[in-house]
């Protein structure tokens, strides 16, 4: 297995871009992470994408972003995997490279989600769910979200204050990141004065809609002067519907990549100098640090209260803001965390720089735990 | 890259499956396959499926899969290239394998066409084409067709009889095909008198609307007993409008990945003992056999018309039905093509077997040949 290595990352801003469709968005994504790699010889490609078929009537992403590109020719697919896409597909990517078949790869997310109604963006968004069990039910994934946070505030006695200080952290982190979508800090009183959307879950817990296209470059890392290293990537799975669940307060997909990837790597959570984790709700980023292995079960949400995540704290965690403030377009976002951690771990971070960073973890969710993709990149 | 072997398939026939699921019928493909390589210990999945959101409302397949085979906790993700994405799931398998990151990787293409209306199923696979570009316009994928059927017997003098001649020896090789839609022989003169789908192509000259699932489970080739040998496998791509085409009758993409898998396997078009080609329409079947290599340019309608195609013939292709006869199900057409060349090697064919074949190639083509995943089987 020959060791990979990012070698270029490029994104966009995550906003409703009203005048730009998904071939836009990913090639300006595209043109950055290969000039930032130095090269347009690219191999392959790996395109996320999870909307393109309910909200712009398109398929075969693969071939439509290599001609975008200028590149028809090359190898080229689409990935899917619901939000964690972005994750899989750099996964995916990775065994491109390793496995010599490729060369260099461009692996890039990218989703447009106000191209939609919000009725039909959440209808779409439910088809990560099995329609036989869960989703013709017509639950939400809010309403899912929100089941998951209401049983973790009884079990564990937790505050709701306490869970929505997560998302206090994101928005804090979010505050000079450049491609952020809602950069501004939002006090815990803000929060939960919010409108509900789906009790106990506020407005300000949850990530809002937006487009953006996130793309890396990888190569073997023999042929990369001062990238940044895979040291692990993995990615797992749990059952479909949540009944078929061990315990629903326990992302046992999250457990299962992390365990794989720091088996990879060859380091334990206390290694990481830095997180880009899953938060779409506040409690989906409570659950994921405890499943990863930061915070004891029943004790993420103090973790974030305790100011812990925020990027002068013990774990900088979300540094741009996460999928809370930074945006979440779905099958882009995995790739959005990882082109971070990447800035990061190069120093090229700007007003989100977390000094001295060697090792970070990103770790992306698809459905309610579904499916998770857990990456870790080191400074060579 | 370390070799990789088909250590098992598993397929359901190709029908309308109005009582089976996507899951019912993926696991029932999915569980002979396991039970033919003699193991249920895979360790990845990868999911074929095209029209899962639009027509089943079903996203997150991967995930879904593992579920249903009881196997939740492992990687998993979906692949889409349209009526390639079989092919192409099938290439990301084996990196999976070659890279070493998996021991046994299960590889499946599922479809379920039967759930729409028809104008639901021809609008859904117009997602395959540029909707900036193509699909807006209103064009089906048979208006596509049509157009390039049209240019190529202008240009070359070929009569409409002698196209139509790839769907004679499909319907021939379909007879005694036990999975096949339509196991029937239908004469030339039948063909040209059934209703015109979108003039020049007539109903029998093009695939019907199928549901099924075929299934390949892949092993390092030094834990394969009695397996098959992964010769060359590549994915190539093409403009992803006609307009942006060198020439439409040629497909770039199949000369492409035809020629990377060729190369890989060490082997030329002479040394093939058998095919399965993308005929979804006659005419696609004609332009596979020369942009693989069998014929010149302008002489692929009358290698088939000459008989060279059947089963008893110089190059057997097709041999249980191929697209036309066998059926399309879109996703999982391209694992179809490669458990029968796997069955064809090992001499597994029945009434279908071609004696003494020793290497088949297999080749799936997404969209009007904007991806192309070609495969190399050798018997090892």
């Amino acid at each position: 297995m020959r060791p990979v290595a990012v070698a270029g990352v490029g994104l966009t801003k995550v906003m409703e871009h009203w005048k730009k469709g998904l071939k836009d968005l990913f090639a300006e994504a595209a043109l950055k992470a290969m000039e930032d790699a130095g090269t347009e010889d690219i191999d392959s490609i790996y395109v996320a994408n999870m909307l393109g078929a309910p909200l712009q009537g398109q398929l075969q992403l693969g071939a439509m972003m290599a001609s975008a590109l200028g590149r028809s020719g090359i190898s080229a697919t689409a990935v899917e995997a619901a939000s964690a896409g972005g994750g899989v597909a750099f996964h995916e990517g990775v065994k491109a490279v390793a496995s010599g078949y490729s060369d260099c790869v461009l692996v890039g997310g990218v989703e447009k989600m106000s191209d939609g109604l919000p009725g039909e963006v959440y209808s779409a968004m439910a088809m990560a769910e099995d329609q036989e069990y869960t989703a013709y039910t017509g639950i939400t994934k809010m309403g899912m979200n929100a089941l998951v946070h209401r049983l973790y505030m009884d079990r564990f006695r937790v505050k709701p204050e306490d869970v929505a200080m997560f998302a206090v952290s994101s928005h804090e982190n979010a505050v000079g990141s450049p491609h952020a979508q809602y950069p501004f800090r939002a006090s815990v009183d803000r929060i939960m004065a919010s409108p509900m959307e789906a009790d106990p879950i506020h407005m300000l817990e949850c990530a809002g809609v937006g487009d953006g296209a996130a793309v890396v470059v990888l190569m073997p890392a023999e042929n990369v002067n001062g990238g940044v290293e895979v040291a692990g990537t993995a990615v797992a799975t749990d059952a479909y519907y949540l009944s078929g669940r061990r315990d629903i307060l326990t992302l046992d997909a999250v457990k299962g990549a992390a365990t794989r990837a720091y088996g990879m790597a060859g380091v334990s959570p206390e290694d990481m100098d830095l997180l880009e984790v899953h938060d779409d709700t506040t409690i989906m980023g409570v659950l994921s640090l405890e499943d990863l292995g930061f915070a004891e079960k029943g004790r993420g949400a103090a973790f974030a209260a305790e100011g812990k995540t925020v990027r002068s704290g013990e774990l900088p965690t979300n540094t741009f803001g996460g999928l809370k403030a930074r945006g979440n377009p779905l099958g882009a976002t995995g790739l959005y965390q990882i082109c971070e951690i990447a800035m990061q771990l190069q120093g090229r971070a700007g007003d989100c720089q977390v000094e001295g960073a060697r090792v970070g973890l990103a770790q992306c969710v698809g459905g309610l735990g579904s499916t998770c993709a857990v990456t870790i990149l080191r400074r060579v």
